[in-house]
């Protein structure tokens, strides 16, 4: 696979970074990832509005305008050539001398082939566990995933495919997905703040503006494993419905008729889009 | 500099690692830092023992065994040959195939020049300010030091030398550091869990004891501020004073005697130590 560094495409194995990196050396470094489908990227500049966002607030330069990074990122799929992938853009702390306060940053840009979950998957619904957490900078995309990777082993012990955030009964975020409810009346509701703001949850909410009630607004643990229908959104998993919280069956414990509805509008949104931005 | 990577030394500047490490995808690494005096590693033994429960803590398992590690510390002192330096080891995630599971770790070893700080800092003391935040997995020490190295800006804007973080009112350390207070009545206190167990602040908890009352309990920001002395203790730092905290002046401003006292102890206790590994 071809990967980007820095001003250079070179081969992926050859894209290596001194260690003296503030990446390596203090994990801080902005992140992002985007999908291709039919060799198109999926809402490239909603990805690129919010990489330059958390690279901002992170007090990091990029040395590369946001129109630079996209002509990148169409270069990186025409040389590796795949109908659907993974996106990953880092933008490090750079080689800080004091190994501690950022400088220039390094920019990688990596390609992989990516597998969507399949229908099969999004019928059976995921088993998930919970944990008090709460992120650091939430609304930061950062390559700050200690907790994420950590909470790993728990997960596995428990059988559970991923790990629900909540603090003090607050449930917040997914380590790298949006959960969503759908109430008894039928009413969407997402946390509103201390989150990071997904591009499938934020496609999701256009979606079904108009059309559905939707609440943004703190959302209790005790609310999300009563719900009808409980689901989470991502780059990687698009929408997948959660049939189970900790011991608690949701719904009926399988794929609920409004997650199944909302992820056939979103294959239509995301077929729509990549089709008519290959045109461009 | 001479490096070490892996089962290699080498230049610094070869030191590099794929960018498909996990320390750089992921910020998720096991840290440690030690120093050297008169070409000695201080407290060597602390140092590594608390760096393999941090990779034990992490799920990660290192390929060398403490003692193995402490010979490449040797031999990299031997090859540098710098009088006082710091030390940093860092144990990545490794190169995880779907860029979130930790696999077999890299290695990383690097040695650098290192000034302490001048008697004339330590008569001055410090000014800080304080942050509601608390670490992620406390008593691990990782590399992941999103908040301390984003409060940079916040600090410099104020004028303050470091930061200390509390929550809900109580007080935990700084990014880097341990914090303790010296009560009106002479006693040493400093919190008891939800920190990093620095070496610097176990080797002055243990050269006081049975000399002066010590309370490791938790440590209301109130107390702090209304302290006789307030100090850190770190591994680049000693034991430094602290002067003022946000708005309030602690004690008269500058070192306080007490403080004093400690640090020339410990400067007592740590040319004892050289002196005395050297000869091993």
């Amino acid at each position: 696979m071809i990967a980007y560094l820095n001003n250079t495409f070179m081969e992926e194995e050859k894209a290596v970074l001194q260690v003296g990196d503030l990446a390596l050396q203090r994990g801080y470094a902005a992140f992002d990832y985007l999908r291709t489908l039919n060799g198109a990227p999926l809402f490239v500049d909603d990805y690129l509005e919010r990489f330059f966002a958390s690279a901002a607030a992170m007090h990091l330069q990029p040395t590369q305008t946001p129109q630079q990074l996209k002509q990148i990122i169409y270069e990186l799929i025409a040389k590796n050539n795949l109908s659907q992938s993974g996106i990953r853009m880092i933008l490090t702390g750079g080689f800080s001398p004091d190994s501690y306060t950022p400088t220039t940053p390094n920019l990688i840009v990596l390609q992989q082939p990516l597998q969507m979950p399949s229908a099969e998957k999004f019928e059976v619904g995921l088993k998930i566990i919970t944990h008090e957490y709460e992120r650091d900078l939430p609304e930061v995309k950062s390559i700050n995933y200690l907790m994420g990777i950590w909470l790993q082993q728990k997960m596995k012990a428990q059988n559970a495919a991923d790990v629900l955030y909540y603090k003090n009964g607050w449930v917040s975020e997914f380590p790298r997905s949006n959960v969503f409810i759908v109430t008894k009346e039928g009413k969407l509701v997402t946390p509103a703040a201390g989150v990071l703001k997904g591009i499938t949850r934020m496609k999701l909410l256009q979606l079904v503006k108009g059309k559905t009630e939707v609440e943004q607004r703190p959302l209790h643990l005790d609310e999300v494993k009563g719900a009808a229908e409980v689901f989470m959104t991502s780059t990687t998993k698009r929408i997948l419905p959660i049939c189970q919280i900790d011991d608690v069956v949701i719904g009926d414990g399988k794929a609920g008729p409004v997650t199944t509805k909302l992820n056939q509008l979103f294959l239509e949104l995301e077929e729509k889009e990549t089709t008519s931005t290959t045109v461009v």
